[in-house]
């Protein structure tokens, strides 16, 4: 019975027990895994963490052509999905990716405007992108183009170091390289296949974030909603409220009550916020009504810009776009900033920026993917948006990803593939060749008009109810990224979201949960003995289960907890009249994992407890911990009745030895000591 | 059977099954745990967080006056100890302190040198502290005073900044400041009970850390062995190895070979450190001759000393330690530095400092203890060391804490109370006010043979071998703090080696083993079908065993990992001509914990395997998650047949209601749907 050394290698089935054991039962001896060199085992672990999907697994007994074909395929999806169109799905595709452009105008000038850059740019990103994520993206509903959050984000980050006003050409510079990094970052996090760093940010952590990043943003639209000409730049909550109730003269210094706001300004911007909002409440209500929110900007575009363009002579107090120049991207690569003071700051943007539009896309991508079925596979959109962005920065385009609000109105619209984006793409070239004069007399206003009415959905407090009720601790990662993204900044609010979840992983890790289980009556199964009042002590036995793996940074607490488990135990003996305590079982069904200092833990537990006569057993010890214990020769000095395949199996075998045995405990340890560890 | 949302609140015991199932099986309910409150939860986490060994335990009901006197042992141990003080125990300890004795002096005065102290404050040091640690400190075998690393790293940090030999008042000074920080330090995380923040430092870690700083410090002491005058204060491995072998010319700036090597100094440092090194592979051989290297340090002291007396008109080469003052520690408290450009570095070096010799005292402490069958109080050992330190920091003392070499010698010679430190402090306070005239004489280079032969034990080849056995990534983490050490800096290598301990929770947790699980005929055991080749799949059920909490950082990896098992699954069915697959059975024993993400991912994975018509089942949710799927109203959505006790029971159940209702899977969903999750 038990395990030796001798005995661990081979995986001969039953042991059926010859003296001490229960007659008619079955003992089972504990295997170790089949055995695995250490390349093996490296070989294993790293296809585990980098292929975990096993992307390859369709190329597998393929000939040689089709594995070409394949090949293809895999890098561009289009050669997939091509051949099998039919024009019957083009109908639907020309519908949704109008719809799409006419959402997608507005808001490429609204963003543009809210990364600091010229409108102009917003557009040009809404013409590039879309074609090749056309090509390389496996997902068919995806609208692409800018998104609020990442403009913001460059926006603010850049103009932390640069004006955009003063120098604007640098400034321009350093956006499409920012683009280009964040571009390449984002290629190579899927080509490395390091796509679940992404994973990082947890949801908690995201509805904070956005809700925060939404409030912000919803804020600095005040500027153009109440026509203040002087507002800062700057992202945190306090400076942005000080700039729309305080003035700061210039000249004289002196601070005083703002009294810039223009009520024409303000009466036309609120009334179109107002009917935007309101068509976007119906369009949620009912799904039906999806073009209604559809259209809206549009709409608000061409009525403000009629408005501000009959009475052009009567005010003066309204701000508007002004010329904006026609024709195509211009290419920009040599544009792009290689080497010079400012190389850092634009590096650093396209990090946060590329990571968070990367997360965007990411996840709208395979909600609409589960919603109709299909599967997305992250490290390869990511590697597409990524080369989007990079052949992006080269035409004039800024960060660009899938966007929610874009995709969810191309999925109501009925798009089957990635044609409506090149539909929306074509819309979009249309109005830059011929349409750019029509822009000239739209308002700012309406701009920050669009920008509240799309960023407002992001402020989602039935999540965030939902992650109170359901997990404290989430719900503080989600108030810190709120709080830290509004008062501090946003990528140091972004840390401290991410330094909380991982925190709530490790403290979990830190102090495991270890509980006493009993016997459920005329069963083999131990549950816990406070959770299920059928389930009783077993006399003699202490059974504990410890619901983590055992790690340097939790060895000290569990050997603390679990000699306070076996003092309770012993004055709860001594208070019932119960039988003496004799023998420990701990169920490492749970504990998936043990390192060095684990093993130390286990062996000195077992010393402290021989001194005092108990005798310590592990019941199921998972397939890794089982090899550690091999390997660092704690496994013999466990040998006979020292591990066992279920708990069960061990009360049944240890309580038949004492039956025959009365004062086994005592003189069991004929077996080697424990491994002296030295210091 | 099963659970829905009002029958998991109650206890009720068993439930007999009425229709589907194998005559005379029971089936089990999932119970929730009994219902806390926020508050009640929360007062729990923190305690188990914070008190895990319910330190005040012996305070419960005990009378006013019992309770003032254990309060009274529990703040000073010497309360507990000193009652029942035999003279019998007096001559073990005498005879232990004079034998520590003789061997701190000659460390102390090694060890300030190692800081770039004068030698006297190292005496100093083995005074005034281990009096106070005989009062508070509950390990009775730990010999207190200055260790090497501490010592190393205070001096290499501070001396990076302030030049000991330029600057010595404010080098003093400062050190003296990161004392009494240190201590603060040390105290407060005993006082708030953060006490496991130095269970990050994993052994792993440990190991190479140690012997990373015991090759720099050896390397070190080639100044002193070596007799060179001019020597870099640097910490790292290459300006180390460059002073030893070149010479910079300061006059002419010409860097040429190194001729300063003193022969005379040479053979006797080398001498003595191989009396040194002999004696201690000795003393370690048989552990009675341990006041072999008791002695060692001592009786070279003395010889060396005679040495250079009787050779001190015949050669110049060799330089001496020279005068230092007699009498007892000079209070230092006025020369503490609380404000100044230089506080942020004696903050920044006392908490390194304070950190690593906390780590060195507790482990020492908790070593012996496990020896002699006692425990030490972590918490309460860290409050002692640090109000030591603190109290040090005012009486001209550098840091101190508990000393391996030390307490290994002290255990070994018989200690048997803190009195043997009394002892020793007794012994340390007539030299320093008769015997400081003798140490004139007293040559630099054995003083550097005294530290090499004390740290050579640190560099622990054994350790890092078993750890690459053992863990192969314990033993990254042991290269990286052994390299960074090295040729980085000591902050900066630890911080590495904690990142990659993290690191590898993370990862663990990131991407978790799941596995396919089988049953083992004629039980109701289910184990991995990979380990054990007497478990069998169980035709039409997929089993899977997911082995970790399931986080935001892994949910995405398990749904694809699930999703290509099913994958898999499917081919080798068709490949076997199996039973086609209609459930699949999530084994949660070892989920111990679930997130909002973790929720989602059930949510989503139960409708995207309903869409395939495959049924999804979980077995044996322990309590949290348990209570986390009721708290999101999942458990709703599981309803009948959708949670089971143990994998066996889900089997059998579930089995049968296929007998009895053939076409089962496909119309068994008449529970709810899922709670659809806005995003």
């Amino acid at each position: 019975m038990g395990v030796n050394s001798n005995r661990v290698e081979d995986f001969s089935s039953h042991r059926i027990t010859t003296e001490s054991v229960m007659p008619g039962m079955e003992i089972h001896t504990v295997c170790l895994s089949p055995h695995k060199t250490t390349l093996q085992k490296l070989k294993q672990r790293l296809s585990e963490i980098f292929f975990p999907d096993d992307p390859l697994y369709r190329f597998k007994n393929q000939t040689w052509r089709k594995k070409l074909l394949l090949g293809l395929q895999f890098l561009f999806p289009i050669f997939q999905w091509a051949p099998e169109y039919r024009l019957k799905l083009l109908r639907s595709d020309i519908i949704s990716g109008l719809t799409i452009a006419s959402l997608a105008i507005p808001q490429g000038i609204s963003y543009a405007k809210l990364a600091n850059l010229p409108p102009i740019v917003g557009l040009y990103s809404s013409f590039v992108p879309p074609l090749i994520y056309a090509i390389l993206g496996s997902s068919s509903h995806l609208g692409v183009g800018p998104v609020s959050i990442a403009s913001l984000i460059m926006g603010s980050m850049l103009s932390e170091t640069v004006s955009p006003t003063d120098e604007p050409i640098l400034y321009l510079k350093l956006a499409f390289t920012a683009t280009f990094f964040a571009g390449l970052f984002q290629a190579s996090l899927g080509l490395l296949r390091l796509g679940f760093i992404i994973d990082f940010l947890s949801k908690a952590n995201l509805v904070g974030f956005m809700s925060g990043a939404a409030v912000i943003v919803s804020l600095q639209q005040l500027k153009g909603l109440l026509g203040i000409s002087h507002f800062t730049s700057k992202m945190q909550f306090i400076p942005v409220m000080s700039s729309v109730f305080k003035h700061r003269d210039e000249a004289s210094d002196i601070i005083a009550i703002n009294l810039q706001w223009s009520w024409q300004t303000i009466v036309m911007g609120f009334s179109f916020l107002v009917f935007m909002l309101t068509t976007r409440h119906i369009s949620m209500k009912r799904a039906k009504l999806f073009w209604l929110s559809a259209a809206a900007p549009l709409t608000s575009v061409i009525l403000s810009t009629l408005l501000v363009f009959c009475l052009r002579s009567k005010t003066h107090e309204i701000s508007f776009i002004g010329h904006l120049p026609k024709g195509l991207n211009p290419p920009s690569a040599n544009m792009l900033y290689f080497s010079g003071p400012d190389l850092e700051l634009a590096i650093k943007t396209g990090i946060v920026t590329g990571i968070l539009s990367l997360t965007e896309g990411i996840s709208v991508g395979r909600t609409f993917a589960a919603l109709k079925n299909y599967q997305v596979d992250g490290n390869k959109e990511m590697m597409a948006i990524g080369l989007m962005n990079m052949a992006g920065s080269c035409s004039s385009c800024f960060v660009t990803t899938g966007s929610f609000s874009r995709s969810a109105v191309n999925y109501n619209a009925g798009a089957q593939t990635a044609v409506s984006n090149i539909v929306m793409a074509t819309a979009v070239l249309v109005t830059l060749l011929f349409l750019m004069p029509l822009f000239y007399y739209t308002p700012n206003f309406i701009l920050g008009a669009i920008i509240i009415s799309a960023v407002i959905g992001l402020i989602d407090y039935q999540a965030a109810y939902r992650l109170w009720k359901v997990d404290k601790l989430d719900f503080l990662a989600c108030l810190c990224s709120f709080f830290g993204v509004l008062f501090i900044s946003v990528p140091l609010g972004l840390g401290i979201a991410v330094g909380v979840s991982v925190f709530k992983i490790l403290l979990h890790v830190t102090r495991p949960n270890s509980l006493i289980m009993g016997n459920i009556k005329g069963t083999q199964i131990y549950h816990s003995l406070s959770r299920y009042k059928e389930a009783s002590r077993v006399p003699s036995f202490l059974i504990l289960a410890i619901e983590s793996p055992i790690y340097f940074a939790n060895s000290t607490y569990l050997q603390e907890r679990i000699l306070r488990w076996i003092r309770e135990e012993d004055e709860w003996v001594k208070e019932n009249d119960g039988s003496p305590l004799k023998c420990i079982i701990l169920d490492m069904t749970a504990v998936t994992a043990i390192d060095t200092s684990g093993i130390d833990f286990l062996c000195e537990l077992r010393k402290m407890l021989e001194e005092r006569s108990l005798q310590l057993v592990l019941a199921n010890p998972v397939g890794s911990v089982m090899e550690k214990l091999h390997q660092s020769e704690m496994l013999d000095s466990f040998g006979l009745n020292g591990i066992y395949l279920a708990v069960g199996e061990a009360v049944a075998d240890i309580s038949a030895l004492w039956k025959s045995k009365p004062d086994f405990p005592k003189d069991y340890n004929e077996t080697r000591p424990c491994i002296e560890t030295k210091r």
